[in-house]
């Protein structure tokens, strides 16, 4: 509403609105939201649902009161995977979930959540803050009528977790093994069956044998899923997810019905989650993967390079295969490619050095 | 100003007061501020500069105007290193700098920027947000009156330019070095001789042979300073600076004296600045450093291992000094340390096999 509206709604005189008219900045006429948000992640999941109510309350502060969002986790009022749908039909106004869900979609939504052997946290941040990556995405999801923003990197994340030892690229032959999106399409590339299980029955058919294997996500969400009860090695690094980011989605329609100071108080308040989110999973997932070894004797286990130089000659082949499928994939995969070919190697001097020798090893020691 | 006696001000009488009164909520009288910001930068240096003046565009954006910040660029309102004092006695509102300038003030100041052998930018934001770091970073500074914010990292910093090749840790004996701070003890400690020297002047000295090598940034503000002319070799990693943080510090009763919105607004801005200049530094130093081999024929060098565990040990021993200076310093340094410990070091697993066996080689061919 604009303020002489709201004025003259409020029973205020012509006279009074003069008054005010010459202290204008001072008053202004405050609108306020009551906003829904969805989400892919169960009640009170560490970091991303935690992530989800968290937002919630910064907007409310940043808004001073003026944008209130009441959060539903997974299910509550839409699917766990219908955060996409939802969004960009308006049913609510925003959600938060991870972009690789929507390949069906588009197949580029993928680049902006994983891709096998793609970015780690830091240079995804690079890509999306100080490349094309941001502009990419809002243009992918232009047409779903819905305005994209990052919403944080869950770090690099674990391989998988395998009941017996991956010594060579043959050993993948005949694994059925829980791994979605394009990860999935390598395995099967190497042999393996992709079996796909929503999140709350891989521990089961883990146990049963129905799965022979499985990944998920890090230390601090795999050690909740008790996947250690079922499987030995827990293998790394995470060469399907490197660095995968959650999103936070706006519908076009109810981001610009906001003035433009409640705009840029959204926009900081996904920043905001987007730094505390990485900060979270790299605080907490040193002490749950000393629990996993110590407590429950899991055995930690890096893929021999063997195995990784074979994953990461299927993987060029399935990204570039994912890419070709759509005009916009393949505009994003080329410039994500070409991100990652100056600024992606930049780490292979500054980060790698960092890790190599001033980072002391992790203690393993049982 | 309340808004009851904004608005008798603004000469509304008692029947409109009541009438606006119904539907108080949206009618708020608001106060605005004019605030200056100093910083340690030259006018319009890349990134750090370039990231105060946008911090001062958002924090308006944010609040709708209510917030508007002026910056000043080193020297132009109090000197670079005026930054500190300027805030704490309030004779400016915010400034933007880097803490280990201060610590003359107390030596605990500089784990908030850079501790050699300490954190990367990522660990450093995983301590902030995810540790006790931004609680130790306010009670240190709260003697100051300065509320401090994270403002982000340069990411891994590059080591030295050298005139010389350095294979042993005794090739740092009699060299005369530009470097400040804790790792200016560390190569004193291993026999070099410290030369400090303002940012202005670091060049002519090296060509001149006043100084035999001097650390700086990383490749985009060392291109920017020409060092390629007087050096030809440049080592990695900056051992000295792994990560080093900048800050935004605002006067302790400035910032009270907001309504809680507006702080807010300011604390995401901050965010917001932090996220920016790691993206930026990440994005922008790859390509300087291919311009540095490619067109300046700088030779790239990794420090020996037998260097880098020589410099290692020394510098435990000049940061256990440091932190016995005094209490504060001691009670940073040993939070830093055990966050360290499992936190720190979950990178040597996590993020490490990302740098080995994911991320391609620099483009390094001259």
């Amino acid at each position: 509403m604009e303020r002489r509206e709201f004025l003259k709604k409020a029973g205020i005189g012509a006279a009074a609105v003069a008054a005010t008219a010459i202290s204008a900045p001072a008053v202004i006429a405050q609108k306020t939201y009551n906003w829904k948000m969805v989400t892919t992640w169960p009640p009170k999941l560490p970091v991303l649902q935690d992530g989800a109510d968290r937002f919630a309350k910064r907007v409310e502060e940043l808004t001073g009161g003026r944008i209130k969002i009441q959060v539903f986790a997974g299910g509550e009022l839409v699917p766990p995977l219908g955060v996409f749908d939802a969004v960009s039909a308006g049913t609510v106004e925003c959600g938060t979930s991870a972009a690789y869900y929507w390949a069906g979609k588009n197949p580029a939504c993928q680049w902006f959540c994983a891709v096998p052997f793609g970015f780690n946290g830091q240079s995804m941040s690079a890509w999306i803050h100080g490349g094309n990556g941001l502009k990419l995405w809002e243009e992918t999801y232009a047409p779903f009528n819905i305005i994209p923003r990052p919403g944080g990197s869950t770090g690099v994340q674990m391989g998988e977790w395998f009941n017996k030892k991956i010594n060579t690229l043959d050993d993948f032959k005949g694994l059925k093994m829980r791994i979605p999106g394009l990860g999935g399409k390598v395995v099967a590339g190497a042999g393996g069956t992709v079996v796909l299980t929503a999140g709350g029955e891989i521990f089961t058919n883990l146990e049963r044998g129905v799965i022979d294997a499985t990944e998920w996500v890090g230390p601090l969400h795999d050690l909740r899923m008790g996947f250690y009860q079922a499987a030995k090695y827990y293998y790394y690094p995470g060469w399907h997810e490197p660095g995968s980011y959650l999103e936070i989605l706006f519908n076009k329609k109810a981001y610009e019905s906001l003035p433009k100071d409640l705009q840029a108080c959204i926009d900081m308040a996904c920043t905001d989650t987007e730094v505390w989110t990485l900060s979270q999973f790299e605080a907490q997932n040193g002490a749950a993967l000393q629990t996993l070894i110590t407590k429950h004797k899991v055995e930690l286990i890096k893929f021999p390079d063997e195995v990784m130089n074979g994953l990461k000659k299927l993987s060029v082949d399935v990204v570039e295969a994912e890419a070709a499928k759509d005009p916009q994939a393949k505009k994003v995969h080329e410039d994500f490619k070409a991100f990652q070919k100056v600024v992606g190697t930049w780490g292979s001097v500054s980060e790698k050095a960092y890790y190599d020798n001033i980072v002391e090893k992790f203690p393993l020691k049982a």
